[in-house]
């Protein structure tokens, strides 16, 4: 079997006569005079049927996650199973090579069967990485990246590569990541703030795509000690002119996750819409807040109970708050005037 | 005046007739009864004229790297300078205004004068960025991961975002920085291989474009402390076909360097050509080598001497010496049989 002629599961047509698919092995279901398995690649899962008593040998050698490779006739599919992606089809099989044996999996791959705890799933990553779910999420990641990459890029913005590792804090104080760097102290960077503001009065309009680093102990969902940040910083721009700019981006990439995952949003069952956007000034948001129970007083900052009010109040919504307090804001924001910076939050 | 219809100087036309233009004040010159300035944004350098004698007072305050807005009338240039990009125009100056005043810079931004010794300019890096050479080096480094992503994107490759934080060495041994994670101990990566293997025997075609830290001390510019990796793993192939897609994707993205870069590449004074490519075996490499003078044995790596040798006699080519010995290659790479892996070096 040649493997150069191998087509994605994905690609497969009806109208081809013979094709040549490689991948892992999902399921097994032997029904004694026919056998069944389903091949997976990373683009989708398809049934595979075998007639042929030559190859039953060869199938009973088979174990669930093996590499395998099969040659075979598309055929209309006579049985549609819940975890095939090409449910019109089915492939008979004429040819069958294992490429690598699977030895018994600790954890399982198909969705079937008993919830494995995520403790034993991050203990066998590699292996749940494999299932179609979790698939879908790295897939639409990517495109969330990208898509993001190519807003900015589109309009004129440079990419910079901003350090992790650095000599002093960069946001806070506390929660830092201290590294041996030769003889000095070093520690990893919580955010790539100061190096995108200082590029952007030289490089006008910048964006990263960096990693950032808190020390925090994670008892919150609201943090992660190591993650990705995307960020933008521009020059001669104001605070609503970076909003637009980001509400935009927003819809940006939810319009081409939409139209570049399809498939991995169906398995998600995840139905995503283009959101709207909302312009609150911190004092509009405080007064809301309080009229609908949230007890905060000007000069506070949100607490996570105010944010997720205001996300309630405007469903689908990207909801900006701006025109903050200079007091709640660090000394690197931009003041408006001696009580308003223009720092916002989103 | 109104910032919000500024122009970049890149974008200004001979047919404009009145334009709005920002940026920093890159050079002064004062010939009595006419004054010029030079002002720079991140596209371009245009010559401004002041006749007008109301302007001169703002003239006199005025200090390079400060940043300035000038509404002119756009005509045809009188005297053109090495400096300025535009040089079949100039902007007479009708109104010219502060928007913030720069104290005297320790290091010059025009290339004129004095050369300036690294380290001084690393200690005012910010100013630095600013010269149009430095801008243009980031401008094409941008371009460079952007293509590359490009590249890889359109040719169903999915991103990966590798950890930075690890708990072992994933290549060599000790060239590690240690990073106290909690209460454990923990190393920034060198590599993303193992993590990109592992997701490729998932996901099948996978890139990152990840920081990487080597403690090594840089007495050599071979390394760097801190560095991007921009990398790749593909399932259900053979390294010729690695090495094939690596050669289309470096010429992928010259051509679109020469392509989106034209001014850069004018600025730094380079002509970029689209590289060959030239494969030869490990062993067809020491053969050659061994001819050229230099003296390496069957089963040494290559010296640096060796490569630069290498690179010499293939001129604007990318060399890629595949077949090398098992024994010099970590556990990682794919045996092809009991002597020879299937890594490769370009």
């Amino acid at each position: 079997m040649k493997l150069k002629e191998r087509k994605a599961i994905k690609e497969i047509s009806s109208k081809d006569k013979e094709v040549v698919l490689a991948g892992w092995l999902h399921e097994l279901r032997d029904l004694g005079k026919v056998k069944f398995l389903l091949l997976r690649d990373v683009s989708g899962i398809v049934q595979c049927v075998l007639k042929d008593k030559k190859l039953f040998k060869k199938f009973s050698e088979l174990t669930t996650e093996s590499v395998i490779a099969v040659k075979g006739v598309v055929k209309k599919a006579a049985v549609k199973s819940p975890e095939v992606t090409r449910k019109e089809i089915e492939i008979e099989v004429k040819e069958l090579e294992m490429i690598n044996k699977a030895e018994t999996l600790p954890i399982t791959v198909t969705e079937k069967g008993i919830r494995i705890a995520l403790p034993k799933r991050l203990d066998y990553r590699v292996i749940d990485l494999r299932k179609p779910r979790t698939m879908a999420i790295f897939k639409i990641q990517s495109q969330i990246i990208y898509a993001f990459r190519e807003f900015f890029s589109s309009k004129g913005f440079i990419e910079i590569q901003t350090p992790c590792i650095i000599a002093t804090a960069s946001e806070g104080g506390t929660a830092l990541f201290p590294v041996r760097y030769f003889e000095k102290k070093a520690f990893l960077a919580q955010s790539p703030q100061l190096y995108k503001q200082l590029a952007a009065i030289s490089l006008e309009k910048v964006f990263c795509t960096v990693p950032v680093f808190r020390a925090e102990k994670h008892n919150t969902t609201r943090h992660l000690n190591e993650s990705r940040q995307m960020d933008i910083e521009v020059a001669f721009a104001d605070d609503f002119d970076v909003m637009k700019l980001l509400e935009e981006c927003v819809k940006f990439i939810v319009k081409k996750v939409k139209e570049r995952c399809k498939d991995e949003l169906n398995i998600l069952k995840i139905s995503l819409k283009v959101p709207k956007a909302k312009y609150l000034s911190y004092e509009e948001a405080i007064k809301l807040l309080n009229k609908h129970g949230v007890d905060l007083k000007y000069g506070e900052d949100l607490t996570p109970e105010a944010e997720k009010k205001l996300c309630s109040l405007f469903p689908n919504s990207i909801v900006f708050v701006h025109s903050w307090p200079l007091s709640l804001k660090p000394f690197y924001i931009w003041p408006k005037n001696e009580k308003v910076s223009a720092g916002f939050d989103a």
